[in-house]
């Protein structure tokens, strides 16, 4: 059998003891597998007396300071299981880089903050910078997009990849429940951080969004150019009528090639019944990628959680064992090309509207001579009884109100805007109008 | 730019000119993105003087037997399109490898009949054996088998691996149809083969599943002990029914470790609605992993087509472009361990069974006490109204009959099939008990 391959590993937390436990039960199956032992030779990690689920590091070597840990002369490949986009974790990445180990990291803020300069520095010194587990847990997107697609023009690639909003979104539609009251739950059963902002706000799904866009385009890791809405504004009633008129509501990401440039957007998203993604449901994440040639791919399965992410981690720490060396993003990092910004108001897409007039005469007349002025058109339109609406609190208005909900035909996105505007500024809306996008699929 | 890799491409048939389309549209980017160039230098195909999707081959050197082509010493790597699991597809690789050539097959039936040996033969030639497009056309389960579950241990795999028979399953559930009319159809549509035997009856997924069988569990491939049925005999009532109690009735291949040894099994399958296999329709395809790290993973897409299946052929040759050697199978061919077969009739699941029952006092009754004797525990019963049997024409007994429906739990198939003997036996059947195989998500 070869040399082994020697990891040195910084961060025991979830992720780093889910590795451990990955090496204990399958070190030798994989060393029979790919003809090489992974051993790890060295740790760092906040504290050190810590039960590790039951792992004894007594004979590996204990670094404080994980920066030193990927300065070490004895490691192939510095395993970074740190997270977050800045140091210590971004120093350590680049020191071994620049020493000449390969890294494997699970850290999508690093990459989605700096994959385009760590790629570089990666290849100048003629190693690998893989992060299978930064996106998507343990689905092997990167791999598939780096390799697999190789052949294919991508266009569009989007994704369920956020398991917290898809298990709130979910739990929504199931159980008729709003938004703060699922959130309560899924905090308490540990499915939410306590503060949730990073996943509900959809910042989370905006990392690994921009770390697909490179991979599917070849352009720079452009975090910063991310459109990003969050689910908090979601409505049970627009899940309802979203259902009515044949739709689920996702969080989607979306990195799709335009004319007008590359779109990177965050935000919920009407799918279609009975469109793959539409029956991702609960904690699961989902990539769906459209090749010029492969078609429509589909990859679903656990998108968080220590196993999975162990699972991403390992298999790249494989490749590079077994002599894979491909650039970070599948193509040569020197030739990753500026990312051109599309901008959100030259997206043109259906929408969902649903707005509450006031129930006089003329009220809908004049706000399809809004729509119609700018040229939008209607696909179509929902009337729900007012039973429902009423059960939500006291009417805004001593007059009667009445729900218009209605689906566009293509249409700018700048124009559904301007003609929201109108509508809120000529005193026809009750309530704040709600969009919602449609993705086609 | 490094050297361009020469291929040598046998069989010019849909496939191959699907590689071709391939390379003319996208060959600059892909050499971009890998740094060679890749190169057709020879070809062969049955006729030479055939209009091949407008390329114009008059500067690529033509070969009549594609055995002579696969030991052209020009080419790097020997790219096998020509299908069927004898000569000359067979020898022409063996003549590749041989002579230290790289080979690329999209032929499933190759692979299930003589991969083991064409696998070592490989290793002891230090070439790479690569056949993504073997199985499930554009899905890339070949690469995520072998390499992203890398650290996992398998227990169970399985998919839908046939379109035709998804394409004629999907159709007879929305449209209400019995089979062989949807299968009349799909005929005159293309969907199906004039003799359509290798596809429904379930060989073309049992090769599949044969491949991936090796790849799960690093056994050699051993074809002749998958148990297979096709769907003809499915009914529209089957589905029906299954429909009632919460299922989709799928052609399954699937594959699972067992106490008995390794499970190879290809059968019309009831799947619960809302699993993700079971919301796949239509031509698609998928297959689903359960990896003790990754957990449930699925991937879902094209199974056939030129597009597609060329995708997955150029996916393999970009790899060996870039120096990935990885053995065929994912573990070393010398290391794959022979298939111990577990025994169709130590199968435990739960089983569908359609009887339908003389009506009179006591028969009912008789044929419960004939499944308690065998210990087979009754989950659900439906009853479904007269009516919709009358149609299936006249009666098979002046007498009237009843249907009699019923899901079991977990039960050992031998149990089950000598219950079923013993109604038939004793004459409380009308037509032959039907009996469909449910697989726990």
């Amino acid at each position: 059998m070869a040399d082994s391959l020697k990891l040195a590993v910084a961060g025991l937390g979830t992720v780093g003891t889910g590795l451990l436990d990955l090496l204990a039960e399958r070190g030798e199956a994989i060393a029979q597998r790919i003809g090489r032992r992974l051993e790890v030779v060295a740790v760092s990690a906040r504290t050190r007396d810590k039960a590790r689920g039951g792992h004894d590091l007594s004979r590996i070597r204990w670094f404080d300071d994980p920066v030193a840990l990927a300065g070490d002369a004895n490691a192939d490949v510095f395993v970074e299981l740190i997270g977050g986009e800045g140091d210590p974790a971004k120093a350590a990445v680049e020191q071994a880089l620049k020493g000449g180990r390969h890294v494997v990291t699970a850290n999508k803020a690093l990459i989605a903050r700096s994959g385009t300069a760590l790629a570089r520095l990666a290849e100048a010194a003629g190693v690998t910078l893989s992060f299978e587990a930064a996106v998507a847990g343990g689905i092997p997107v990167v791999k598939t997009m780096r390799e697999s697609l190789a052949g294919n023009e991508i266009n569009r690639v989007f994704g369920i990849l956020n398991g917290t909003c898809n298990y709130i979104l979910t739990k929504m539609a199931l159980e008729g429940r709003e938004f703060h009251d699922v959130l309560e739950e899924a905090q308490a059963l540990g499915y939410a951080e306590a503060d949730p902002t990073f996943d509900i706000g959809g910042f989370d799904t905006a990392h690994k969004l921009a770390i697909l866009t490179s991979l599917a385009f070849g352009t720079e890791v452009a975090l910063d150019a991310v459109y990003v809405e969050g689910i908090e504004a979601v409505t049970i009633e627009d899940i309802r009528n979203a259902q009515d008129l044949g739709y689920k509501i996702k969080l989607l990401g979306v990195a799709a090639r335009t004319e007008d440039g590359i779109e990177q957007r965050v935000h919920p998203t009407l799918v279609r019944k009975g469109s793959p993604i539409a029956d991702v449901d609960g904690v699961f994440n989902a990539v769906a990628i459209k090749g010029s040639f492969a078609g429509d791919l589909m990859l679903e399965g656990r998108g968080a959680g220590a196993r999975p992410t162990a699972s991403s981690v390992v298999a790249d720490i494989c490749d590079i064992a077994r002599g894979v060396r491909i650039g970070a993003f599948g193509v040569p990092a020197r030739q990753l090309t500026p990312y051109k910004r599309a901008r959100m108001r030259a997206h043109e897409g259906g929408y969902y509207v649903a707005l509450e007039l006031y129930d006089r005469p003329g009220e809908v007349a004049a706000v399809a001579r809004i729509l119609a002025d700018e040229k939008i058109s209607i696909a179509s339109i929902v009337q729900r009884a007012r039973g429902s609406l009423e059960l939500n609190g006291p009417r805004p208005s001593p007059r009667d109100t009445a729900p218009f909900i209605l689906i566009t035909h293509d249409t700018l996105e700048s124009a559904m805007r301007r003609a929201l505007e109108t509508i809120v500024d000529k005193g026809h809306a009750v309530a704040k109008p709600r969009m919602i996008r449609i993705e086609r699929l």
